[in-house]
């Protein structure tokens, strides 16, 4: 009866779901317990369910993973999947015309949740799909918050703000003038903000509706900036992926 | 007490996460019954603490949808996200290469589950990311297949073929005599198969342990088949995303 008057199933479930990640993609049974706080006898009883239902599958050496079935149904009517799948091209288009890495990103519960990342040439170990960042430390953050509401914008800024890199800037007072010229040039160009050694430059995403509901972005290792390139291909794709969405829409 | 003798918690809570597709994004909360075979009270109460843990969000007009924080969750931990990453580089070199639809797939629980979709030009309504086909529907599966153990090739080829397209194969005989052929040019080349109008060619990807674990494929609009080349180009993108892997795998 244990379940009924504590912790309910659905956010153990969670909580087995999230212990996973890239660094831990195969887990024995006490490392799940463990990592998800859960005693051990509760962690097997769910396990063997979540493996019953294709939440989780047997991986190697007695591990286990998450499972194919969880990543289609959490896929396939997501709204997410229709935003990818009308940047898709257009991302191809930045990466081609202008040769750096380009991301997609949504502000999701206060902070930016990356929906993915192509990747030219060397691999940037950071802000890849599924990643979640603070809004402050990204070009892709910073131009998403720059159309927010104001209040948004007052709450985000009055919380503490953490140095992400040597150049993050964390005072709210500065953050704060950069965003009128951020929403009149529709880019936000904040070098090191996120990751030492490379800038961003990043552009709102309308939806079909009209509002901001993501960001795309492209990233230049420092010194190879070609910020007047890179502004006028990111407001060219932005506006097309904003017609697919629109044309989405209408279908 | 209802749930305690009944069905599981968490078997409805799939069935409330798999109620959402490409064609209904957003339900209403009679709706998300209705697919779900809930009673609308459960589903009610399942709901609100679907909604509090960020698995469900809120849509326009008091609809429901999945969460940002589902996909999350789902994406981060997945062995089919390093997948999909050690492969995308070489994707994009397909799609640039050889100008057609690209597509990454898995063998999963007797059916294909299609992980990406490089669009050329117009999209093929089909075999998009997050769809799942029956195995002999088209060369992703087939190529896959081919290289599967000897009693899983006819576990699959006993049961029922549908016919997704007048082309599909269902005649499990003929099926069996491609297969040779398919594990020799390490090449699936069949018209039709899929989508009328349309033809697949697969080539299997061999994960960092040597399996077969994935497949891709490159779609050509019928009449346009370049098959000497595409073939060529497939062999090297293969063999490009083992190496990512086996890298991945030494890090």
């Amino acid at each position: 009866m244990e379940e009924f008057y504590s912790e309910s199933v659905m956010s153990r479930v969670v909580r087995i779901i999230d212990s996973f990640d890239r660094g831990a993609r195969a887990l024995r049974l006490t490392d799940l317990a463990n990592r998800a706080g859960i005693p051990l006898p509760t962690t097997h009883r769910l396990v063997a369910e979540m493996l019953s239902l294709g939440l989780l599958e047997r991986g190697p050496n007695r591990t286990i993973k998450l499972g194919n079935r969880l990543w289609e149904i959490a896929l396939k009517g997501s709204g997410l999947l229709s935003l990818r799948e009308a940047a898709q091209p257009h991302l191809e288009w930045l990466l081609k015309s202008l040769r750096v890495h380009v991301n997609l990103s949504v502000l999701d519960n206060y902070s930016v949740l990356f929906l993915e990342r192509l990747q030219y040439g060397e691999p940037v170990p950071s802000g890849r799909t599924s990643e979640r960042w603070a809004i402050h430390d990204s070009s892709s953050g910073l131009v998403m918050l720059a159309f927010a509401p104001p209040e948004y914008q007052e709450f985000i800024l009055s919380r503490p703000l953490a140095r992400r890199s040597a150049e993050t800037i964390v005072d709210p007072v500065q953050l704060r003038k950069l965003l009128p010229g951020i929403r009149r040039s529709r880019i936000a160009y904040v070098p090191g903000a996120g990751l030492e050694g490379y800038t961003g430059l990043a552009t709102p995403i309308l939806g079909a509706g009209g509002d901001v509901i993501a960001s795309v972005s492209v990233i230049y290792p420092r010194g190879t900036e070609q910020p007047a390139a890179a502004t006028e291909a990111l407001l060219i794709a932005a506006h097309r992926i904003h017609m697919a969405l629109v044309n989405a829409s209408n279908e």
